[in-house]
C-alpha cells in the first residue's frame, strides 16, 4: 500500500480487496481512489449516452460477446486496475438506455437527481423490513406513499413498495383474496370449493394470468374480456363474462382494470367497470403501472377518471415518471389488510416488544421478508422537481409524442399509424419504398409485419463493415439494422391477428424534437431498400 | 447556468433539475458537479460507518424523527443545494449498517467492490428481461449461476436471481407444484381435489409458509416439523408427520430443509431428510439462502453434506458472501422448469423472432417480469475476491465468531451462552450484576428475556444527556440503550419457550477482534445495572 495522501497518486493494479476493505480508519484514500475511478468510468458512460454521436448499442450475438468480453471468475484475487477496466467493458457492450434515441422500453432515460438517489441508497446499503434500521426511509415511504393515495383519490388506505408491476398485481390479487375470503388463508383454496375467477383485458399485462397461477386459481379461471379496436376492455363483454361464470357455479371476484396497456397504451374505462364491480361484488384493481404518470398532469388526468372507485392500484414510478429500475409501488383503499393478508407472525424477526412504536415495521405486511429501499431515489427525484415539474416533465412526454404524430402523418405514405394513442406509445408501420403505394389492408398489413419462421437467412447486408444475416420480413429485419447500426432502438411485437408492428415509447424527458426527427428519417435510411 | 468548465466553479444553489437533465451535450458540467457532490457525500458517510468512534445511529423515535427532519414534497422545483443538503441529511440519521459494531442483521457491511458494482449498475439501468437490453448482464448471470450450481454440486439446471430468499423460496414451491402437478396450472388446485402439503421445521424461515398462504395451499397446509435443542429438524418427526398426512388422504409433496435458520443458525441434517423425500416422492428444497456462504470454505461446507441431493436450493450472496442488498439466487437441478411453470406466452413482450437467440431472455421464465439487476455487484466482487478471497472471507467470519465464544467464555458469569453455534449466530443472554450469582434455570432465563406488556415506563435514564424512557426487561431494555447511545447494535428475540436473548451476527468483514471485544465490554457498560 502506496504512502500518499492524495487520491490521484494511488496506483490500482498494486491493490486488492483487502486494501480497500475494511477500510482502514487513518488511512482510506485507496478506498476513496477505487470507488472514484469507478464514478469516474460511471460519468463517461453518463455522458456518452447523452451524446447523440454515440451509438446506442455495440450490438453482439451471444455466442460472439461470450468471446469478446471475460466473465470467468478465477481462483486467484484480481488487482483493483483490472475490476475497473471490468467495469469500463461492461459499459462498453451494454445498451444504452438513457440514449435520447432509445425509444425500446417503457422505462428509458436516466433521470440524474434519481441516479443520485440510487447511488446513496447503495452506500446506505439497508433493509427496508424494520424502522429500527431504516427509520428515515421508512417515514420517507409513508410521506411518498400517503401523497400518491392522496392523487389517486383515496383518503385513508396503506400502500407498499415491490419489486416490479407483476408483484404489485400480484399483491393485489392476494389481498383481494383475503378481504373476500378470509378463511383460505389458513384453510387454502381447496376448502373453499367454489372456484374463484378473475378478470382482465386481452390486453393487458400478462402478470394477471401469471398471478392466476401462482395464486392456485389456474390460468383458465383468469377470463381474457374482448376489446376493442384500440385496446379497451369492453364493459359490455366483461358483464357478459361475468354472467357466464355465474351460471357454471364459479365465484368471481376480481377485475383488473389496465390504465396504459403495455402495447397499445389504452385506457380500459375505469367508470362503466367499477359499476359491474359494484353490482357483481368484485373487486376492482387498476393495473396503472405504465399509466398512473398521467395522475401528476391535470390536462392528461382524465384518462383515469374513476380510479378512486377502486379498491386498489398499481403505478410503476420507475416508466413514466422516469426513476430509475425499480420502483414499483401497490396502494389499497382500505387500511390493514396487507397485514391481514401476510402476517405470518414471526416474532422472531418482527419483535412487537421493542422500544419505539412497531406499526412502522413492515417486514409483515410483505411477502418477501427483506425489501430493497426503492423510495429514496423517487423522494428525491420528486423533492428536485415539486409537483409543479412532474406535470411539466409528463406534459413534455406527450408534446413530444405529439410531435411524432405530426412528425408521422407529415411523411406521408412512409409510415402507417395503427390508430390514434392514448398514451405515449406510437404504434405504427414503417412502409419501405416498394409497398408505398400498394393500398394498406390486411394483405399489406401482413407483408409489412410477416415473421417466416421456416426461413433461412434471406438478406446478407454489410453495415459498418459487419456482415449481418437477417432472416425474418420488414419489421424484424428493420429492428436488426437498427441493433447492428446502432443508431436507434424501438420495440416491435405481434399482437393477435396484427402481424408485428413498432411500438414507440416516449417516456425519456430527455428526447427533444430532434430526437423525434431523428427516429423518423433514421427509420427510413435503414429500411427504405426492404 | 454559469460559464465555468471546472466542476467545482459551479454553484448548485442556481441551479435546479432542468440544468442537469436532459443533459447538455457541449456543457455537461453542471450534471458532474451535482453528481460529484452527491459521491462526496456519500464518501463521507461510508468513511465514518467505518470509523470506529463514530456512532451506528443517532437514534429517534418515529415521532420525533418527523419533527426533525423535513419530508415534505413541495409544489415548487427545489434547488441542487438543498437536494445535496437533502442527502446528507438522511444520510446523518441512517442506521451505519456497515460499522463494525453494527452485529444486528444477516447482512451486515459495506464491501466497496460490491458497492462499486451497484453504482454502476445503476447508471447502467436497465431491465434484465431481455438479452437485447442487458447483454453483458444477462451473460453474467449465466455464468456466475452456472458457478453457483457447480458449488451445490447440480451438473445441469438452471437458476435465477429474485427479490430476496423469500420469494427464491416461493419459486421453489411453485416449480415443485408445476413438475409434480402439471394440470394446476390451467385448471387450478381445486381441480386437484387432493389436499397438497409441505413440511419445514419449527425454525425455519416465515418465507414457507407465505408461500403456503400466496399459493394457495393455506398455512395450516404447511405442518412445521419439530426440531431438537439446537434447532435441527428431526427426521424421524418429518416421517411421522408425512405418515400423518398420507393417512388423512392428504398429498405431502414438498419438504423444506433449511441450512443455517435465522435464529439459531442451526443446518436440517440432509441427507437423511433426503432419504424420507426418496421414500415418500417428495420435493426436496434447501433454504441455504443464509447457510449457503458455507459452500465457499472447504473447511465448513460439510454442514450442508448431500445438497447435491436436492431438487432446489436458495442461497443469498447478500448474506454471508457480503454483496450488497438484495442479492437472491434460486437455483434448480432440472433444465427448463422455470419456463414451464411462468410461462404465459407474452409474445407482445418476448418476441421469438428476434435476430439472436432469445433462449437467452428471462422475462418469460420468472413472476417478476422486469427484473432488477442483481447480478453485476456480485460478479464484480467474487471477480475481485477470486474463490480463493472468497474462502478468507468466510473463514474470517468464523474465526471472529470464534473468537467471540471464547471471549465470553473468558468473561466468567457475565454472559450464558444458549448453545454452541454452527454458524455464526452467537445466542446468548447479558447477565447484570445481581443474576450473576442466580444458578442457571427457567426462572433466571425468564428474568433476563421478560417482557411484560401490561408495563408502564419503569426505568427513565439518561444517557448522551438525553432523556430516556425503558419499559420492560433486561434484553430489550439492554437493546433500547444501545440504540440510544449509538455505540453497538444487535438484534434480539424470543424463540419458542426460550424468553428474549441476543443474537450476535458476524457477517461484515470488516469485523476485527478489537471490535468483539468492544461488543462484549460495551455490553456490559450498558447493561451492569439492569
Amino acid at each position: 500500500m502506496q504512502n500518499c495522501t492524495d487520491i490521484d497518486c494511488v496506483d490500482l493494479k498494486n491493490l486488492y480487496f483487502t486494501d480497500i476493505y475494511p477500510i482502514k480508519e487513518d488511512s482510506n484514500i485507496a478506498t476513496k481512489a477505487f470507488l472514484q475511478k469507478v464514478i469516474d468510468v460511471c460519468m463517461q458512460f453518463i455522458v456518452e449516452s447523452n451524446d447523440r454521436s454515440e451509438p446506442i448499442v455495440r450490438f453482439n450475438d451471444p455466442e460472439e460477446l461470450k468471446h469478446k468480453f471475460d466473465f470467468e471468475i478465477g481462483c486467484e484475487p484480481r488487482n483493483l486496475e483490472l475490476i475497473v477496466n471490468d467495469c469500463a467493458s461492461a459499459l462498453y457492450y451494454q445498451v444504452r438506455t438513457a440514449h435520447p434515441h432509445y425509444f425500446n422500453q417503457l422505462s428509458c432515460g436516466l433521470d440524474i437527481v434519481s441516479l443520485a438517489g440510487e447511488w446513496l441508497t447503495a452506500a446506505a446499503n439497508t433493509n427496508m423490513f424494520t424502522y429500527e434500521i431504516a427509520p428515515i426511509f421508512i417515514l420517507m415511504e409513508h410521506e411518498v406513499l400517503k401523497k400518491m393515495r392522496t392523487i389517486i383519490g383515496f383518503n385513508d388506505g396503506e400502500s407498499i413498495l415491490a419489486p416490479g408491476g407483476a408483484i404489485s398485481n400480484l399483491y393485489a390479487v392476494i389481498v383481494a383474496r383475503q378481504k373476500m375470503f378470509p378463511e383460505y388463508k389458513t384453510n387454502g383454496l381447496l376448502a373453499l370449493k367454489q372456484q374463484l375467477v378473475l378478470f382482465t383485458s386481452e390486453h393487458s399485462h400478462y402478470s394477471i394470468k401469471s398471478a392466476g397461477a401462482v395464486c392456485g386459481f389456474g390460468t383458465d379461471n383468469v377470463i381474457e374480456v374482448p376489446a376493442d379496436s384500440r385496446g379497451r376492455m369492453l364493459p359490455s363483454e366483461l358483464e357478459r363474462l361475468v354472467k357466464a361464470q355465474l351460471d357454471l357455479g364459479n365465484r368471481p371476484f376480481f377485475v383488473n382494470c389496465t390504465c396504459g396497456t403495455t402495447v397499445l397504451g389504452a385506457f380500459d374505462p375505469i367508470n362503466p367497470i367499477a359499476d359491474i364491480c359494484t353490482k357483481y361484488n368484485l373487486w376492482l384493481h387498476v393495473d396503472a403501472a405504465w399509466g398512473g404518470g398521467l395522475l401528476l398532469s391535470s390536462s392528461q388526468r382524465y384518462k383515469l377518471d374513476g380510479i378512486e372507485r377502486s379498491q386498489s392500484v398499481t403505478w410503476n414510478p420507475h416508466k413514466l415518471m422516469g426513476s430509475l429500475l425499480q420502483c414499483s409501488t401497490v396502494h389499497f383503499k382500505q387500511d390493514g389488510l396487507l397485514l391481514e393478508t401476510n402476517q405470518m407472525c414471526a416474532d422472531y424477526l418482527f419483535q412487537q416488544d421493542k422500544h419505539y412504536d412497531v406499526s412502522y415495521d413492515t417486514g409483515d405486511k410483505v411477502i418477501q421478508c427483506g425489501r430493497h429501499n426503492d423510495i429514496f431515489k423517487l423522494w428525491l427525484m420528486w423533492r428536485s422537481k415539486g409537483d409543479k415539474g412532474y406535470e411539466k416533465h409528463i406534459d413534455h412526454l406527450f408534446e413530444m409524442t405529439e410531435y411524432m404524430l405530426n412528425g408521422i402523418k407529415n411523411r406521408g405514405d412512409k409510415y402507417y399509424l395503427l390508430f390514434e394513442p392514448e398514451c405515449v406509445n406510437v404504434c405504427f408501420w414503417y412502409v419501405p419504398e416498394r409497398l408505398r403505394k400498394v393500398p394498406h389492408g390486411p394483405e399489406r398489413a401482413k407483408e409489412l409485419g410477416r415473421v417466416r419462421f421456416d426461413s433461412l437467412p434471406q438478406t446478407i447486408i454489410i453495415i459498418d463493415e459487419k456482415i449481418v444475416l437477417f432472416y425474418t420480413q420488414i419489421t424484424p429485419i428493420l429492428k436488426g439494422r437498427m441493433m447492428y447500426s446502432g443508431t436507434l432502438m424501438i420495440s416491435y411485437q405481434p399482437l393477435g391477428d396484427i402481424p408485428n408492428f413498432f411500438r414507440n415509447i416516449i417516456s425519456n424527458a430527455g428526447v427533444q424534437k430532434k430526437d423525434v426527427d431523428f427516429l423518423l428519417d433514421e427509420l427510413d435510411r435503414l429500411g427504405k431498400d426492404l
